[in-house]
């Protein structure tokens, strides 16, 4: 446990009022949005400038104290959770500042704790766009999108957090300044460190400053909603837009359970006998929008989609759109205790993931919501239980367990875009080979050799 | 220098034809693109199955013997040219199968000496689209782009080989496989070694196989070409047309003394007093390619553009760009050594970095040509010189070290898409720090402890 001493240490250098020690606060940053056990940080720190930021780092690394640094805590793989109860929770919300957006070169520089949705937003105001949109962008922060390499709606056809990150500042565990990337597109000097903080949740360095790549915001978008009495045929029209050659910006889709669930809720007259909803957005140049919704709505009806819905305006696009954005908080409340996987499989495997699914939430008697991004075969599979009846979780763990089984079958990822955390790290091993873990632990343990920084994350040391 | 032994041990595991030792064989594998002094390897060994690849690298570490592994030898600065007289090159040429293209989920998975260009023709002829064009496609391999995170003339609008390489089979230095990445478009499962391994320049692993990203082809194209009497003006029609929200696949120029030597060489008739020319072509649905091409022309004449041709077919694109395909062959032939830069800037910064490559070049006396990707700042300014003239390469060492600063100065980087090796490995501390130097030091320590993969190259161990 960290000592008075370091505590008033902290105190110096931050002010008392950005060092908190009362059990109340330090209770407020034990866990995130995983379900999973959690910790009670030894203190919670709050530095307001990269230099506050870097003598931090370099204090708790002095010292031999574990760090975890912490955006919105929003991350479902326990990324966020102290380590143990010595650990200092480093928060970056002081660190919130947009420091640069340059319309001429197509890029921003940031601090870690600016707010997604906020910086896509003041992005938009001077007509560009920031495409990524994890789920939780209206709270979650950018640094916290970096460590996990957040996804969200557009991954399709705009990729990841990945794409969009040019450049970093970080300091090192010991609190050592380093650099990667630049403000150009194009960059090959020296390693791509950029590259490999990506995902890295919080065990390699602490990020200081990021550019982003911006690009100019599509001129036209369509919605279009199929509802679809058997999920194999949605899964054909998912593989057939594809082979179309339209790649949408979103492509979303809802099992029955789910559409029950959310018309129970929200009395909208969904139609509850559907096995499938797809929503799917195409954007663009007028033009090619006008052209990729017709060839969407042709394959929808070719494979017997039982009702198309164009939408002709935004107010009928946000209606549509209702029933997805409900998804998650209507599963969320149905149950204690709700299990959001994120296993990933080609988008041609979606038929046999679904099915497998299907037959895991039976065999396991769980009950199982699945949504998500059809286009990217990134599934969400959501089981709803109760976390306090311990046979009902052990069969909600077996089944995850079988989850993660068949996606690696059918050429899939344990995780497109939740992270690893510690809820996932015991299978890390099965998706890549004994070689890429100590390979994984070598490298991790050359860059932080007293494992300070999150050290029980990703792969342990 | 590996002896007699070592040869035999070769021999029987790739067979006598794939074991290379008369000077001859070895002298073929001492230089790359680079000028710099060749070392000849002290054996050359052509693995043709991934698990003799992975037997090389184990026996070589095992016998503590540096190595090199080459794809094409295309690389500009220094990567592939061997350490030592005592390192053995690994040549990948036998490594050249397309093991799958999956038109399904968008992706295809090649074995690192599979040639760009005929991997890009081969994923055309199944409808989609390969978009990284680094100049020497046309020979290089996959494995020496992803080395090198080869870049090209499509950077601007479809990124770089990095936005292209999905995942990742490689052995570490010790022969141990390391596998990273996925089919999937969404991949968050442990370090993204994937991006570690881009641009590492053979440093950290010996790739075997790499899963690509391919998209589907744009639908229409059009070329158009603007002289100018004013290379500011022509700079100010780059930032004009990124300014109307239009990203070309390709945003070209030449100056003036290229456009010279060209003429010179090929009597084209181009316009010998232009002080710039731009070379544009977008692409996308035909109406946005109509809208885009009429408002880069707009751009074009509304910053005095003298001449601009539209290109009406195939045939009058492949004629205006006849001048940026020889502006790299017709200044290498001028003088006996061509010194092809490739610092970048913001393309804000571009007006700036020409009027200061004018400068240089005056200053030192030496004589520039420059071209390059405009719309992402990446330019090529190439000296043309005489290598054996003591006196004038000094010069012309000044002149590269002042372009460096200057690039360094505007918010830029010493290298866009050619890499460090051993030719710039100087002045990566100016731009990074030296605190990213030791952290790339201890990450390359621990990865390769023995220090055998390219030793020299991009930071020394």
């Amino acid at each position: 446990m960290p000592g008075e001493a370091l505590k008033k240490d902290f105190e110096a250098l931050l002010g008392k009022e950005n060092v908190f020690s009362d059990e109340a606060d330090r209770q407020s940053y034990a866990y995130d949005s995983a379900v999973l056990k959690p910790v009670i940080p030894a203190l919670v720190v709050r530095p307001t400038t990269t230099e506050q930021l870097g003598q931090c780092v370099k204090k708790l690394y002095d010292e031999g104290v574990p760090m975890t640094v912490r955006g919105a805590g929003t991350n479902l793989s326990g990324g966020t959770i102290p380590d143990t109860s010595d650990a200092v929770v480093i928060l970056t919300n002081g660190l919130n500042k947009i420091l640069e957006i340059n319309e001429a070169d197509l890029y921003a520089v940031v601090e870690p704790g600016v707010v997604t949705a906020q910086f896509a937003a003041e992005v938009a105001r001077r007509g560009l766009f920031y495409p990524p949109d994890p789920g939780s962008q209206s709270v979650s922060t950018i640094g916290g999108n970096i460590a996990e390499n957040a996804g969200g709606l557009r991954g399709l056809k705009y990729g990841v957090t990945k794409d969009y990150f040019m450049g970093v500042e970080f300091f090192d565990a010991t609190g050592e300044l380093v650099r990667s990337g630049s403000r150009t597109v194009k960059c090959v000097t020296g390693y791509n460190l950029t590259g490999m903080l990506i995902q890295s949740e919080g065990t390699l360095g602490v990020i200081s400053q990021a550019i982003l790549k911006l690009v100019p915001p599509p001129k036209a978008n369509k919605a279009l909603m199929a509802v679809f009495d058997d999920m194999q045929k949605a899964a054909e029209a998912v593989a057939g837009i594809i082979a179309a050659h339209v790649v949408p910006c979103t492509l979303e889709f809802l099992d029955n359970n789910t559409i029950v669930r959310v018309d129970d809720f929200t009395k909208a007259g969904l139609p509850r006998d559907a096995q499938a909803i797809l929503l799917i957005e195409v954007d663009g140049h007028p033009a090619q929008v006008a052209d990729e919704a017709e060839a969407v709505e042709k394959v929808l009806r070719q494979c017997n989609a039982r009702e198309v819905h164009v939408a002709k305006d935004e107010a009928e696009k946000f209606k549509l759109w209702e029933a997805r954005r409900m998804a998650l908080p209507v599963l969320a409340r149905c149950k204690p205790t709700t299990v959001l996987e994120d296993a990933t499989v080609p988008r041609s495997q979606i038929p046999a993931m679904m099915k497998a699914l299907d037959e895991i939430s039976k065999k396991y008697k769980v009950e199982m919501g699945t949504f998500g991004h059809a286009g990217d075969g990134n599934l969400h599979p959501t089981i709803l239980c109760d976390k306090r009846d311990a046979e009902e979780f052990r069969r909600v763990e077996e089944a995850v367990d079988e989850i993660f089984d068949v996606a690696l079958k059918l050429g899939g990822t344990l995780s497109g875009e939740h992270g690893i955390g510690t809820a996932k790290a015991k299978w890390m091993e099965k998706e890549t080979s004994r070689g890429t873990i100590l390979f994984s632990r070598r490298l991790r343990k050359a860059l932080d050799p007293k494992g300070l920084l999150n050290p029980t994350k990703l792969v342990g040391i």
